[in-house]
């Protein structure tokens, strides 16, 4: 490991490559991921410590593949972790709660945490551009970072996004390609183009494909920032939304390193996994009780979840049911409903992925897999604003009205039921 | 004041209210703010007491107007200050920084500040239902804020507002009242429903218009939260977007109590007004070096700026002429320029009234009114997210390509002007 406290490691056959932007092993091309010299961070960290610092993902620092030397510019994360008791009282649950990544800092979903560790690593292995494969969220947040940070950014895409997701890139000034094809077509594309370099020496730094290991490292904070502000306590269960998988295992990572440096007490820990049925190769993979995940042609309007072939599908399996946890997934018109639930009972105003997580939080608690008082987190990763197109035909638009008070108490009149509001309009229009 | 630190007091006549849903003087007809007992006040308070406290709005309740026994649900602001070294290169300040409200929490803009204040005495007040006359950014925060407090919402908006803030008003279940009119009838509307209460003894509490008050000491804690992130100091210049004007009063009131409580030390602060120059009531008077405001009959695209009689502009325009600040006005264009510029530098999307603020700022700046090595903040109050359609014809939706790497290096040559894409593209593909 040198002077550094992190290293890649495989995860299958355990061989160490030191650090580089590098996600497979060479010797049998498994996954690579981050490891940590435990034994010489566990006499430097502390609670205290985490608690003395500023309230972003840079707290944890110890526990983050950071380059020495490494600069945070930006605050990112440490997101609210808030009490859910109206939405609760709807589905079931006396101890739920929300961790919102909603509102997360900078760009309002949980890709700011894996884009912000990503791109400390990009800059210090040299790169000068950066680039992704990306569902939406993940293309918000590398264009707007890489801005801040003055590296170019090219962005690859399904050409079929959410209108708010396109703009949110292209104002960043990065380069967006849209491609004809789903995301795997998409990620297949960008793998090729990290291992065949195009443009310099140095290539691109693709964060979810050469510096994956570095960026999905991000995703702990999600779970070292609900131990912490559940007061370092781990819940009973947690429900988190599924796309390549990745999110989840790096949760439990998150858990199981509190546990293993002595910051939380052991506690069995539930994990959900959470799907749109219209992309649910890992869900249907738990449900059928397979270790196989068979890939699937994603048809869902939850397009942040809309991974046919998860690249960490079978850790995310794995996870799950060693838990002894489960996974379910949901319809279309239950994530719009899981969404307006959301909004509804807590004022949260989450984006597709959101309302898969609240529908199948429901569907779980329904099955009696999670218990009324088990304290239950649920992982809401992304801002409505963004995937507005799904509820648009959900409200109907009021017919306008004069600005005069008669017009206004026809209109409430109306609303209560006595007349037809254009009826009652025209009739106090007349005696205005 | 009774048991209470604060109570209502008429800002021309002087005379004192006691605390209760009123936001005019009945003998002068001037408008009511509040008032507090700073004596009593400034043996308990200290910066140390409010850094101890979580990073959001509630730190600083000694200063707000909170009723006995008030207990937040929510975190609320607490937004990033951050330097924006490159925007500041474009525009000529070496010592800029970006308040950043555009990611305030709850609803994405500087108005969950106030609505926070307003519904903690809404619900002090014995209302169920809150209300409010909106631009759009306030009828999101009402609405999501009333959702989570189990308050009933009733929001009234100008007929033609962006699309993303009647959606992000209606998804979290409140009633949408849409009036034929501009900002200016819809508020008068209100204040009439306000008068009359027409459904229950109580009537409703108007956020700005009877509890308006309480509400608009909320903005107070944007300025509280720029001196302590400057470390207790206050900055040279400040520039705020001006609508009704009282954001820019408040902040200016916040520094000033920080220097009457021995917080701060004293230091002249300059306050710079930005407008749309479509809805310019205020810089325009300014700009005359008069000091009566004119009404305007907004038309910009700056909706959430387009207020043409503000309530608050007689108190802006003095505010900023007496610090030896100015004010300006944007065409739209600037508007979207002033938004892409902020993005591409820094990474933060804003809305149209932030694109007002960055396009004045260069203004100022060109005029020497800023100047370079002066600490300069610019208040950023909305997201961008909010108000895409101003962008939709900023950017060329490049044509999708196929996902694969003969494709993409064609693309890469067209983009570097050797061959227009499509054909570029089609040359590929038939090799491919």
């Amino acid at each position: 490991m040198g002077t550094s406290t992190y290293e890649l490691r495989c995860r299958e056959c355990g061989k160490t490559w030191g650090n580089q932007p590098r996600s497979i092993c060479e010797d049998c091309f498994s996954p690579l991921e981050i490891t940590y010299d435990y034994d010489s961070l566990r006499p430097r960290i502390s609670r205290e410590l985490f608690a003395s610092r500023a309230p972003n993902i840079w707290r944890y620092r110890e526990l983050l593949p950071l380059p020495a030397g490494f600069q945070p510019s930006l605050p990112v994360g440490f997101t609210p972790l808030v009490g859910a008791p109206r939405l609760g009282a709807k589905i079931g649950s006396r101890r739920l709660l929300i961790k919102n990544d909603a509102v997360c800092l900078p760009t309002l979903s949980f890709k700011d945490r894996v884009v912000a560790v990503a791109l400390a690593n990009a800059r210090s292995f040299g790169f000068d551009t950066v680039a992704c494969s990306s569902t939406g969220n993940l293309a918000n947040s590398v264009a707007a970072q890489a801005a801040r940070e003055g590296l170019k950014a090219w962005i690859f895409i399904p050409s079929d996004l959410e209108p708010a997701k396109i703009l949110g890139t292209q104002v960043f000034g990065a380069e967006l390609v849209r491609i004809n094809g789903s995301y795997d077509h998409v990620n297949r594309l960008c793998s090729q183009i990290a291992d065949e370099p195009l443009s310099g020496e140095r290539g691109w730094g693709f964060v979810n494909v050469n510096l994956r290991p570095y960026y999905a490292e991000g995703s702990k904070t999600v779970g070292y920032e609900i131990a912490e502000q559940l007061g370092w306590r781990l819940p009973d269960n947690i429900v988190v939304p599924m796309a390549g998988g990745s999110l989840i295992t790096k949760i439990k990572k998150a858990f199981d390193e509190l546990i293993l440096l002595g910051l939380v007490d052991p506690k069995p820990v539930k994990f959900f996994g959470a799907q749109a049925s219209g992309c649910s190769p890992i869900s249907t993979a738990i449900k059928q009780y397979s270790s196989e995940i068979e890939p699937q042609r994603p048809k869902t309007i939850a397009r942040s979840l809309a991974i046919g072939n998860p690249a960490d599908g079978h850790y995310a399996l794995r996870a799950i049911t060693k838990s002894g946890g489960w996974a379910e997934d949901v319809s279309d018109p239950e994530v719009v409903s899981g969404i307006q639930l959301l909004a509804e009972a807590e004022g949260i105003f989450t984006e597709t992925a959101g309302g898969v997580t609240v529908g199948t939080a429901r569907k779980l608690i329904q099955q009696d897999r999670i218990l009324p008082d088990e304290t239950t987190v649920l992982c809401i990763t992304g801002n409505g604003l963004k995937t507005t197109d799904v509820l648009a035909d959900q409200y109907q638009a009021e017919t306008p009205i004069a600005p005069k008070l008669a017009e206004f108490e026809a209109y409430l009149a109306a609303k209560a039921g006595a007349l037809p509001a254009a009826v009652a309009a025209a009739s106090t229009a007349a005696f205005a």
